[in-house]
């Protein structure tokens, strides 16, 4: 059993009675990410987030967060990444994460302060949001690459039968990327969908794989701003929603070129932006 | 068309080929919740949180929010609640809702800081965590109140049918509260599935109907922590999901004495802690 998953009783109630018996959940805890910066005269230490989050790939999480917010632009600005603090009892390794930046790495804390509230938490209406994403230099998607309808249909069983935790489990989201012959190059699961693309391209970045033009992204889920958000920073053209799409999803994907799609089955599925890429 | 959902132009791909139609997607907007507090010499205001919701029945979702965190204990705590700030084009009422507090209310900063820190994001590991509920005084759930199995099996259809966002959007949660008879007390619908909880004890707060012991809440996905403790703070003695739940989820119902239930469908359910309230 991986530090992912544990195992518990539950008592099973079906029409004709009821009966003891073990099951899998999926396993939630909280993860603090620290970052260490400044010049080596001044190095200082900051806790940046605590978020919920199933253990395992931690630091594909922190240094997928940290890009996916802003604080780091590439991989080599992070110079050493390891658990810290105390360990809870029954677990190996302890949910405080640091990530040592390089001295170059510029942290303006009022901007990160702005920055959280412009992105995270987004500002105070959809359209200050969007300005403040404006600002924020989020990527305009220039990719011509273009994929199947067929293919398409395809994706959500592919996720699906990757799934190791969400089969043991029933309940926990995935984040799939998916290159341009339908082939799986990656996929995280967590009990926080936006965790799950956070693995994702932390992974994709730490091995150097993140800038590709011709990659699908699937979620498990519904398509929020926060997701959206979080894949125009990876520079994905194509995002797929098994679940729906929110209004302000559809408003970035719009914005940003990006091709966002939902409600995905093997049978039919929408288009809510650029359908040009769908062929 | 309410508020709460939006029209838009998308492309349908099926088999046979594709088409321009018009579907409906949920509105997601941040909302910002600020207090007002303080004795008469000395009053002072505080943003205290922006979460992304769906709008409509937002002074219930404040009004939940500062109940479920701890804020206030009671709706006589709240002298008045006003929406307040720009107006975004094409809405009704601006995104920020501003909370009168009584002047008795004591708000200690650092122990707000604290708080947010063991519950929302909810210290630095799980059994951290549960020793800062503890701290909290969140209530022992004593109801000795039981429910039929087979009122069980029906819950997730009536919640079902009573979703009227759902219906037309596809992508929505939603909490209901039941009584002991499975009659619908209240019901509310948000991307945010901690914002549909919040709204709807905020809802039974503002109509004195949150102290009853023998209700029953039904929510449409998975059971979180972040549900749980919602959930425990209005003492609802039976939590039923109609996804999964989280190992945090578990041990929190089976410290505090909840009934939670998960994997709820019309032919079986799981129960994950103390299944006496459940004959």
């Amino acid at each position: 059993m991986s530090e992912s998953e544990k195992e518990i009783t539950i008592t099973q109630m079906e029409k004709s009675g009821r009966a003891q018996s073990n099951d899998f959940v999926a396993v939630e805890e909280p993860m603090e990410i620290r970052i260490v910066f400044g010049p080596p005269e001044r190095r200082r230490s900051k806790s940046l987030s605590i978020t919920m989050r199933t253990p395992g790939h931690d630091f594909e999480l922190a240094t997928g967060f940290l890009f996916t917010e802003g604080i780091i632009r590439s991989q080599s600005e992070i110079r050493g990444i390891e658990h810290c603090g105390p360990t809870v009892s029954g677990r190996e390794k302890p949910n405080i994460v640091r990530v040592d930046l390089d001295e170059r790495v510029e942290i303006d804390m009022l901007k990160l302060q702005r920055h959280f509230y412009a992105t995270s938490s987004c500002g105070i209406c959809g359209k200050a949001s969007l300005a403040a994403l404006n600002q924020l230099q989020l990527p305009q998607i220039d990719s011509k690459w273009q994929l199947s309808r067929q293919a398409v249909f395809g994706l959500p069983e592919k996720l699906r039968q990757k799934q190791s935790l969400f089969e043991s489990t029933g309940g926990i989201h995935a984040a799939g990327l998916f290159d341009s012959d339908s082939n799986l190059i990656c996929l995280r699961e967590d009990v926080g969908r936006h965790n799950a693309l956070d693995k994702l391209v932390g992974q994709l970045l730490i091995n150097d794989r993140l800038q590709r033009q011709d990659t699908v992204l699937v979620v498990s889920g519904r398509a929020s701003f926060e997701l959206l958000q979080k894949a125009l920073t990876a520079s994905i053209p194509i995002f797929v929603a098994v679940g729906a799409p929110s209004s302000l999803a559809v408003e970035l994907a719009e914005q940003f070129r990006m091709t966002l799609i939902g409600f995905t089955s093997a049978y039919r599925f929408n288009v809510y932006s650029h359908p040009f890429r769908i062929i």
